[in-house]
């Protein structure tokens, strides 16, 4: 490892930078546009040395062209680095990169979420040894800042939960399918066509960005190693029109959602899965390709961040509000303050977790069904909260008289509700799937 | 000054606390209670060595009374103190102390914007030669992180603008009046009778604390020394209900907001009056007690931050999270980053202000009124977006036909808007006062 020395004056700190997509070009941008109010806010200018790429022969929108290499390995390791952004994305390269730059005594800012959320306790021992920084304020929810609100502004607090959207597209699909009744395929195509969904959507909509996301702000505020293979994680793909209508009558709106929230001193639960939220709850109104993040702490209450999740400009400014504080650390001879892992809770089984739940299933209209129903879910520890019982809609099932139940619960155990619907699905009046939809926020 | 050495281990570090109002009880307590998860995360362990009061024969709500002074000079004078906590508020002593408090070392925790808005400068530089921190995130906005926000998430990106709501007091009285459709009197009343409004609502009805945090904002917006004289400062005090019966009537609320806005290369506009905020924009949903403060940068977009903007616990909160953050830079040797005033922009005359206007006034009810109003209107270049006649609603008019206007103005500049203004009193058709309010967030 590289020793630096504090030095004084206007030798310019050395900015190495991997990729050149959308965020890394809006990067380079704002080094370059912006140099001298960075060299004030950091007390030393910037040089950016280099822009590594894959494939040298893209045109490379008015960014000075040698700069460019497509030579990470040697980039990172070049003398005299003080800072290495990383936009590849993916484990790998990017992983050995940035264990490479640490290795040669640069800090790191990154937005690679599922980087940090599989190898994030590595990368951290590794930047704590060397004493350098690793800042990834754009990892989570794009241009909102919420590491440092959690790192720092509620570091003297208790967390209790974090709840966010935190993945635009999903939010985008699932907004489409609420506000114009779309079904879920022409909501995914319409996201696709704006760019808001990938080619292949499959990170977005089975939930596994989010999932990184929710270890991430999990780590965070429960100071406790959370990795993403951690997080119980359900996507969007089998939401329909009918769940999100049948939402709308009881007052929710149906959201991606990552938790992390403790459920005693011992263990934390962190999920992301699809929820009703009641209307009135901050989260519903959050639309689109924004992101939220609502936290509850002890002393602090309630608190929501809300902003742009994703896009190149606010990742881009997310980035380099990092790059700004990590050279400032340097230039004064520093590093930022470490991850504070002491906690060791306990993640959860998903049958630990107690929400509440909203049960939907067809059943035969006769005298005594409901309460055939009720006995069942009384006798696995399950209290309903309300009933709408309304005349099937489906044509199919007019051939017998049958009716549609939704169920509201108060809180209860996941695990005895997932032994209540499996003796539900084999009672004869039941006509039909049980679904279920976990209740958040109310 | 005294000169620290970094010391490893169990060597407490020493916390001195000035106030023990309903904010310093809480910070005592949390200090006391959580000293184990404190510990951990700064890297070693606080000891709360006194607590200055006034009085010391009022009863202690369970805080050791061993802690107790009445001799804050001889507290904050004495040796080896880390971190003085001052939550006395006002100038002096508070002032003075904290100044002592640097000089012999300590780093300081502050809540106190009203101090910060009118001697940053002093209390900053002396900190930054003394190398030691001053923080304050309890000083804007209660529990809601906002001064790390600025100072470092959003430190790579160029703020246009911050707006909130940043009085809980003046919100919860605004909130009254527009949903109970009470008066301005009756609403103070029962804000004082909550607790929300002091006995001497002054600082508060009058925008003088909003003013403080709105110069604090500016300050860490624009990286330039804005002070609390300087911000121009309108309360609530002359809002009545007809005002917000009027702003219901063109889908807008009326709210106290605070606003730093960038008008061009050299000039920033600083400022805190009643403003119509249209009902579709996040701060009109902003009720009660809370605080929101909404920020637009160049590259994030908008973002916003809420939460409880004061109380005990919240602002307790903020307290010790600038606690932990100031005790671990102390543990690891270093401060934190300095203020970054370099921009010295002008704070503009508010007559240089461009933003909307709601006019409101009565004028006889004959053909060709109109036309001279928007005449004189248009002669100061002011351009009209909406007007709305209708049969004027007070009884004492009835003696001469008339009408109530009311007009919604594009974006103008307000020299202009007084000119006319001036020049609308003097017309023989206009029969009463002519109202205005601003219109923000459009």
């Amino acid at each position: 490892m590289m020793m630096r020395v504090r030095q004084e004056g206007d030798d310019p700190l050395k900015v190495a930078l991997l990729g050149s997509g959308i965020v890394g070009t809006q990067v380079a941008k704002l080094i370059l546009d912006h140099g001298d109010d960075f060299a004030a806010r950091i007390g030393r200018p910037l040089e950016l040395v280099g822009i590594a790429v894959r494939d040298l022969t893209r045109p490379r929108d008015g960014l000075p062209t040698e700069l460019f290499t497509d030579d990470a390995e040697a980039l990172v390791a070049r003398p005299g680095t003080d800072v290495v952004i990383e936009l590849i994305g993916g484990i790998e390269p990017a992983k050995q990169l940035i264990l490479s730059a640490i290795d040669h005594g640069a800090s790191v800012v990154t937005a690679n979420k599922a980087l940090l959320a599989a190898h994030g306790d590595e990368i951290f021992d590794a930047a704590e040894r060397a004493g350098v920084d690793v800042y990834y304020e754009a990892a989570v929810a794009g241009a909102i800042p919420i590491v440092r609100p959690l790192r720092e502004s509620l570091v003297g607090d208790s967390i209790r939960m974090v709840m966010g959207i935190v993945n635009g597209t999903t939010n985008y699909i699932l907004d489409k399918m609420t506000t114009e009744q779309t079904d879920y395929e022409t909501a995914l195509v319409q996201a696709q066509d704006l760019g808001y969904a990938e080619a292949d959507p499959t990170a977005d909509v089975e939930g596994f960005d989010a999932a990184a996301k929710a270890a991430l702000l999990a780590s965070l505020a429960f100071h406790t190693r959370v990795n993403g293979d951690q997080v119980h994680t359900e996507g969007i793909t089998r939401i329909v029109q009918d769940d999100i209508r049948a939402a709308r009558e009881v007052g929710c709106v149906v959201k991606l959602v990552a938790i992390a929230n403790q459920l005693d001193d011992s263990q934390i639960s962190v999920r992301v899965h699809p929820a009703l939220i009641p209307l009135g709850h901050p989260l519903a109104a959050v639309s689109g390709a924004y992101n939220a993040i609502f936290v509850e702490a002890d002393a602090a209450g309630r608190l929501m961040f809300l902003g742009p999740g994703a896009g190149g400009a606010p990742t881009a400014s997310a980035v380099t509000g990092d790059l700004v504080t990590v050279a400032r650390n340097r230039a004064r001879g520093v590093a930022g303050p470490n991850q504070t892992i002491y906690n060791n809770l306990t993640v959860a089984d998903m049958g630990a977790v107690q929400t509440r739940y909203f049960l939907r299933l067809r059943v035969v209209d006769e005298p005594g069904v409901l309460a055939a129903i009720a006995t069942i879910l009384a006798r696995h520890g399950i209290s309903v909260q309300t009933v709408l019982q309304t005349p099937a809609s489906d044509t199919a099932s007019r051939t017998a008289a049958s009716a549609e139940l939704s169920l509201m619960t108060h809180m209860a155990i996941e695990s005895n509700l997932l032994a209540c619907l499996s003796e539900l699905k084999a009672n004869p009046s039941v006509r039909s799937e049980v679904r279920f939809l976990r209740v958040e926020g109310m």
